[in-house]
């Protein structure tokens, strides 16, 4: 274990910043150019699924009820992507929409409909100030969602069991606060997965009929190791008075292919039907040819669980070539936490000393693109700003390992910045 | 040519009731079954499309800029598709989104952007009633739209010319009128053409900055015959005052398949730039892989006019076989009167007196199920109850001739009920 830089006299630091200075200028000059910052598959990833496109060769292209799935029709999605979404998300297929290639477009066109048509009643933007709950650091295009139909963000800080659920039966005493977003298994970016009693909690909320949870439950299979997180199905503990308070949304961005996949959302009955009711006004139908595509390819839910075995044995190394790297670089010098999650696509470092936005900047003069500090916040404000997301999937192991020593270095070298004196 | 109904005495018209009357028992007596309410292709017209599915054979799924069209990224389309739509609508690429698979969507949700975050100016809801000018007979779909928004239709007759400008031109003194949709080619269901005159008025319509026109260019490549009809490109004689006036869509869901297709929208580059504001944070990108898929397929404007002369084939003899029909069973009795089409999907039957609802509930009778009598005006109220709309695309020639024989007959007899004392 190496020394603690907070148990370091101020020559120590002095000694070890210069030390450090000499390495990241050396790393530097590798010249590297590596983008770290979205959280996209490889290219290895996309291939497994090809097999996909073949799907289709010999079918007369019915689905099980008739329908020739290449013509108009069937707005709710076909009954075998139905059923197998369904499977996905432990709900029965009337309780299904299956979507389009994107479950962002479902959760922004639902939140438009809330603010502008109402969640049962007078719309959300009819009722004065509208505000949401956001577990932080969390996912940013959560929040641009709110941003864009200007929804006041409030912060709800994350615990290793989910959202501080103390912090949100405060804040839903503002009765302005009509919805939260979540990732509740292997969260953006932390990996966390919602204890069951939160979940518990959460379903039990006790708020207003129209408030509504989005529940986008992006990494529902996404699992790295063969320790899986469980997660609660939340419509299994919602109380009748909050039977219409959850949209979940969940896609095959990253089980197929994040820009031809097949996205859904599950949710009410009485939900789904209100929903219904403005896509029969939005659109025809979604692409039901590639529903059938990807019904034929993963064949059932068993047939998904086995894909993702092979999308975990491709990203089990990069995430182990980052955190061994935070291990040997980091540990011990009391300047950064960071967690090891057993799923999903991210790994959320910590720093002290709000050196977060300098560390991004060493990064980012070294040649490794970082997701912006300050995206895991609403408005892009990371107040402590200590949070870095590092997304380790696009890159090879041997990439990453170049690219994290960078990080590491900068964060020893912002931090150092900081204290010496 | 048969004696007109207009000029025969009560006692012939008791006579030509009786005889109908048997005429339209014994068609009821076949016990048919046959749908012509909606714009469908027929199965044979999908499969010229098949080919589609194997055109990423040997892909290395790149598209021209490099990027994994598997992937996420690229919000306005892949670099190829932008420029096959570009072709398509004689603009440049910069002028192209191209969207997902339904250009009803990029329609909704640009009137929602109007509506609520506004047209380059103060939202269109927050500057008091919303007005919508709607040429009729026309799409039901398009006033759909506007009823969802609480947006107040105007009733504009069509001419052979395209919309009634001097009633635009008288209607648009009212500032509340925001905008208008428009199918300016092969017209819903007319099959108009707007001839170069009314185009060009429409482009120097003297109109606030925000006013938009929807040019719901459905059926720009859809002609029957050889005869086909030109129409202007409206943004080539757009007045700089007017630049931002027209949103076009088009899609390919007529062209390769309606569940699976590819469409497209084209404005000016500020109305681009707008969009795609909104889109980032709608969506992550379209589907590119099928935008790909298309671009493989068709190859270039050259491919997709030939692929459209095979739909041709297969259309000409259904749009054939419902004209003969109208032709040899009602011409001369001077109750009805009809279009006969260079393109698009549908033929559109006006008949006198007030009897359109009477012919519906005749057909529907008889097995034979027409688009809802009165869905091609606002509302779905026909002022003087006399469109029928003839969507000939989905049956074979052979069903049509007897679908639209029931039809005739049903013409006949409601006319006659009317004008028998």
């Amino acid at each position: 274990m190496k020394k603690s830089y907070l148990e370091m006299t101020q020559s120590e630091l002095q000694q070890e910043l210069e030390a450090v200075k000499k390495e990241y200028n050396s790393l530097k000059e590798q010249g590297l150019n590596i983008d770290m910052s979205r959280g996209k598959p490889g290219a290895d990833q996309l291939d497994i699924s090809d097999g996909m496109l073949k799907a289709l060769e010999g079918s007369d292209f019915k689905c099980e009820n008739g329908l020739d799935v290449r013509n108009y029709g069937i707005l709710d999605g076909i009954p075998e992507a139905k059923k197998l979404f369904a499977d996905l998300l432990e709900v029965e297929p009337e309780n299904i929409i299956v979507g389009g290639n994107s479950s962002l477009s479902m959760m922004f066109d639902y939140v438009s409909q809330c603010m502008y048509s109402g969640a049962g009643f007078e719309p959300w933007s009819k009722q004065g100030t509208v505000k949401f709950l956001c577990p932080v650091p969390g996912y940013d295009r959560h929040f641009a969602i709110c941003e864009f139909f200007g929804i006041e963000m409030i912060n709800i800080p994350m615990t290793n069991e989910g959202p501080d659920m103390d912090a949100i039966e405060e804040a839903i005493k503002d009765t302005a606060v009509k919805g939260m977003f979540c990732v509740p298994k292997y969260s953006n970016p932390q990996g966390i997965t919602f204890s069951a009693e939160t979940v518990k909690r959460i379903a039990n909320l006790n708020v207003s009929e129209d408030f509504r949870i989005i529940w986008d439950n992006a990494y529902c299979v996404h699992d790295l190791t063969d320790t899986t997180d469980e997660l609660l199905n939340i419509f299994s503990v919602l109380p009748e008075r909050n039977k219409n308070m959850v949209i979940e949304v969940a896609s095959t961005s990253k089980i197929s292919y994040p820009g031809a996949g097949v996205a859904c959302l599950a949710s009410s009955v009485e939900n789904i039907k209100a929903i219904l009711k403005r896509l029969t006004i939005q659109s025809i139908s979604y692409d039901k040819v590639n529903m059938l595509r990807h019904v034929k390819f993963f064949k059932n839910l068993d047939g998904i669980k086995a894909h993702m075995q092979l999308h975990a044995k491709i990203l089990k190394p990069k995430f182990d070539a980052v955190i061994e790297t935070l291990n040997s670089d980091l540990a011990g010098l009391g300047i950064a936490e960071w967690n090891e999650p057993n799923g999903g696509y991210f790994i959320s470092l910590d720093v002290t000393g709000g050196s977060a936005t300098r560390v991004g900047v060493l990064c980012k003069d070294a040649g490794v693109t970082l997701t912006n500090v300050g995206a895991t916040f609403p408005y892009g404000k990371d107040p402590s700003d200590s949070n870095i997301r590092i997304a380790p999937t696009f890159p090879t192991p041997a990439v990453l390992s170049q690219a994290v020593k960078v990080l590491t270095t900068a964060v020893r070298l912002a931090c150092l910045e900081n204290l010496v004196k």
